[in-house]
Parts: C-alpha cells; structure tokens; sequence
C-alpha cells in the first residue's frame, strides 16, 4: 500500500473500537485521518491518537463521503443501517458484526484461511465470530493436510465478548461479592463472577445458541464445505479477555499428535504451545493482548479411527475481532 | 439402620471432611459418635458438632479400634497407608482418593447408578471422581435407555476439587489483582483467577492427565463396560464451588432430546433444569449446596445419527464427594 487512507471506525468507543485505535498507533499503518464514529451517549467524548485528540462524532448519511475505509463494531443494527450507506459513499465496508456475514454477496474472511474470497466482495466484507476465527485459524492446516469430517467444541469465553459493558460486569460483580452486596446482573441473566453460563446470544428454536449456530454456518461458509459437521456448546466464563476452546476432531485422513504439531507449528497465524510436562499450554490470560491463535493440549483421541483433541486460545478482542478486521483491510 | 455408628473422618479438616460433618449435623443420620483426624498441623484444632466442641487428633495404628465406619478424604498417601489398618481393625472404609478406586477388590460406587455392586466389598469402599459422579449420575438413566457409545466430555471444574486450598488460591489471587499486586501462584502451576487452566492433576505419558483417564477408566469400571468410549479434557475454572461438564454423546439408539428430559426428570438423584427461552439451564453458582446432579442444555445433535449434548452442572463437594460417601454409608 503506497496510498494512504482515511478511516473511519464505527462503535470508537467500544472494546473493539478502542482495540482498532491501539493497532493503528502500534503499527504502522498507511493511515491519512481517523474519523471516529460513536453513539450519541459518546457524542463529545475525545480520544488520543498519535499525539491527536479526536473528537466522536455521531453517525449521519453523509459520514462516509470522504472515507476509503470504514470498519463497524457497533452492533448489528448499526452495520444493517449504515453499511449500504457506506459503501454507496464508495466507502469499503469491513464489518464485525453478524448480519453481513451469511450475506452471499459478503465475503467472510479470516486472511490466514481463506483471503482469496476477497476477490469476489463487492463493498462489505464480513469479519468472523470470534469464537470461529480462531477455531478455523488453527484448524484450517490440519483441514488442508487431511480433511475435517467433524468438529465438537466446548468454549470458554470471555466477558469482553460482550463488549465493554461484559468487562464492566464482572469487574462490579466481583466488587459487590467481595463487599457483601446484593449481585444485581444486567448484562447476563445469571451472575458472572465465579460463575460459569452455558449462554451465548439467544436460543433459536432447536435450543441451540445463535452463537452455537454461528460457529457452524460460518465454519461452511469459510471452509467452502457443508461436509464438515460441527456442534458446539458455547458458554461465558468469568474471565476478562481471550476465549479458549476445547476441541474433538474426526479427520477425514489419520493425523498423530506428533504430524498435527508440525504442521501447526509451520502454519500462519498460529503459535504452538505444548510441552505440558512443562505446563506449557495456552491459557487465556497468556494470550491476551497478543496477535496469534495459540494451540496446545494437542493429543490422539483413541475412541474414533481419525481422532484429535486441542486446546485452542486467542485474545477475542485482537484476532477475533479487531486484529483480523485490520489484517483483512 | 436402627443400629448407631461410630464414624471416623479422616481430614476433617479439609473441604470434604467440613463437608461431611455439615452433611451429618443437617441430615438424621444414626451416628454414636464422631471421631475427627487429621495431619499434625491441625493437631488442637477443635470442630463444632451437634452442641459439642470434638477435638481433632492425628492418625495412628489403633485410630479405628472403636470406630465401625471412616470416610477417608485426605489425599491418596494417607488412603493407602491407613485404609488398609481401618480394615483390619473391622472398620469400613469409604474412600475419597483415587487410590482404591482401580483395585478390583474394591467397588467404586455411586448409589444411584450401581448401588448392587455393593454387594462385592471387602471392606473399602472407594468413591469415584467428582466429575465422574456427576457425567455417570447424569447418563446412566440414558446408557440404560439406549446404551451409551462414545462420550466427549470437556469440564469447567471449580478450585474447591483442589480442596481449601485451591479455594484460598483462588481468593487471595482476586484480591491481589484487585490492590495491583503481583500474583504469586502456589497451588495451580498458572494463575486462576479470571483464567483458565486446561490442567487437571497430572500429565500421563499420552499427554493426557490423570483427571481425564479417571472419567474414561471409573466410567467403563462404574458401568462395568469396556464399550463405551470416553475422551475427555479437564480444565479448571475461576469459579468456587460446583463443576459443570460439557457433554456430548453417541448413543446406540437414537433417542430424542424431549425424551431424554422425559427420563432425566424420572431419574434418581437429577434434577433437569432445561427451560432455556426462560434462562433456565444449571450454573455452578445455582447447584453449589445442593445435593442434586442438574442437568439442561439438552439438545439432539445432528452432526451424528444418534447423537445428544447436554450441560452436566452439580456442587463437587457434596454430590461430587461427601454427600456421595455418606449416601454409600
């Protein structure tokens, strides 16, 4: 990129949004101007970038007319507003919410899997649900050397997918249990702090998350492939920031532990971490504010013929929301 | 029983000895007299019971003479030394530590599940694994419905399985990161608190924990069963009491999930809390204190012919170890 562009970031104020700030000021990034766009309880709010404070602007129809870039994390209601609006400005859009990402003229890209699908976008480009972004970075290796037949996960997830507000809950819960106060949840229907809830979005019809949904439909869509099955059980852990997953695979192919590490340890994107006789395998707060999708735990599951379990972490709010969003702009 | 007994708990000092004693003083149970060991540091340490203030002792060859049942639950070391000398002075043993469980003399026992291998004992009787107590109590009326076949099991354990001290970890490490103090982990071989730990007791040489062999080789024991095939990863969670267990299964039958809830809500010892559009689902906040195994989330999984996913959630002090020894009693 010779060009320099002028961006503009939808939801600035954010746990996302503030995340887009912080890679822009660490990288150097071919960036002109930053248009910061918020809700109106931000409107006056100001944030420092590059020795620059910016004032939060409030979002209008003609807000992306002198933007090259725009990337959204404000929510679905947001996105399915202004993104026409934007890329009609000729504005791309880069969205990290979930109503673009089925969008069959939208692709769904996670740049280290699947970056050729680009090609075919035409103004909204969708970023992942975190949970798959980093799920599919360290599974995709494994799926081009053998084939993935089936796909069980159980996640653990952060607060901070939920957003700021996710953060601010359990960090005021935990203050309330350890002065003796009244739990009062606002964000999750239970209490989060020392809590585990096996809830994440709402419940469709099957009883089935949309999030669980998510991680299947998308998994599809970037793998090209309705052969590959996953069922998923997503549920919120009162950590702060980065998920984890437990996964059990069936390849279509025998893969060992030993191959699986090798090929993992070459592959993009991913770092391996496992010598758990050393206690060497990834934990979310190791993992927090780094770049990779971390793997360990990775071990030969006996009860099926092509049987593997890894454990996978990934800082939610850099590669599975920020960070890929960038890395795809 | 019209009989009275003279119990002696061994460790009551620990999570599980304070347990049982709290069990004995809520419930009717005909106990003579209760008999309180411990390691040397507890050594004066007295323990309030039924109006009495009873003193705790240590160990040594003639502790059992006058005692007709002990509950062991202080580490597999005291188990294999003292069990044995209880035996030999005619007094029953029910044991919490995984030493016994594997020895073909002696039943491994969840009343519910397989209360006529009883019959077998020699005098120790071992308990199980919590989460195994919990994922067998859960199954069983399912494995006798339609026969289990394979079994993927990934865990949110809390810090009480490590007994008090895990709890005291997990408390001393929030209010250090609560004051800007560096933490300084003595128990777990990471931080716990807001993380996650995929690391159960030891690595074995196949990269598996001990904890994840205890699910598979106590299910195909408890279920006197080589058929059926359990993998398992075991993490431990920032949460204090209560153990939740991601399940997913393969049955030989296929059965539906309205008829699972239907024979859950029939079984022994479950209580099914599976009303999700309403939020209702276990959390191991809502089960901690109770006696029962909770179980929600239940769901067909299509992903397979015959395939099921639940949510196992249940507090590991008491179903998971105490209450359990004291029903086998």
């Amino acid at each position: 990129m010779s060009k320099e562009y002028t961006v503009a970031i939808v939801g600035a104020t954010g746990a996302v949004g503030r995340e887009f700030i912080k890679i822009f000021e660490e990288k150097s990034l071919p960036i002109k101007k930053l248009l910061l766009f918020a809700s109106e309880k931000s409107f006056g709010t100001t944030i420092p970038f590059k020795n620059q404070e910016l004032q939060v602007e409030t979002l209008n129809d003609t807000s992306f007319i002198n933007a090259d870039i725009s990337l959204f994390s404000a929510g679905g209601a947001i996105s399915k507003k202004y993104a026409p609006i934007a890329k009609n400005s000729s504005c791309l859009v880069i969205d990290n919410s979930s109503t673009w990402r089925m969008d069959k003229s939208c692709p769904l890209i996670i740049p280290e899997v699947n970056a050729s699908a680009l090609k075919k976008h035409s103004g909204i480009i969708a970023n992942p649900n975190c949970s798959t972004i980093q799920l599919l970075t360290a599974l995709a290796p494994i799926h081009n050397a053998v084939g993935l037949k089936r796909i069980v996960v159980s996640t653990y997830q952060s607060v901070s997918g939920s957003g700021q507000k996710g953060i601010d809950e359990l960090e005021s819960q935990v203050f309330q249990l350890f002065n003796n106060q009244e739990l009062e949840p606002q964000v999750y229907p239970h209490p989060i702090a020392f809590n585990c809830i096996p809830h994440i979005d709402t419940f469709l019809d099957d009883e089935y998350t949309k999030e669980e949904h998510k991680m299947a439909d998308e998994t599809a869509k970037i793998f090209e492939s309705k052969e590959i099955k996953v069922t998923a059980t997503c549920v919120r852990v009162p950590v702060f920031y980065g998920h984890s997953i437990s996964v059990n695979i069936e390849t279509c192919e025998k893969i060992t532990a030993k191959n699986a590490r090798a090929i993992l340890t070459q592959a993009p994107g991913v770092s391996v971490f496992d010598n758990p006789k050393n206690n060497i395998y990834p934990t979310p707060i190791d993992v927090a504010s780094t770049d990779l999708v971390y793997v360990g735990r990775i071990r030969e599951d006996s009860t099926i013929n092509n049987g593997l379990n890894l454990w996978v972490a990934s800082d939610n709010i850099r590669k599975g929301a920020a960070l890929n969003a960038i890395q795809i702009m």
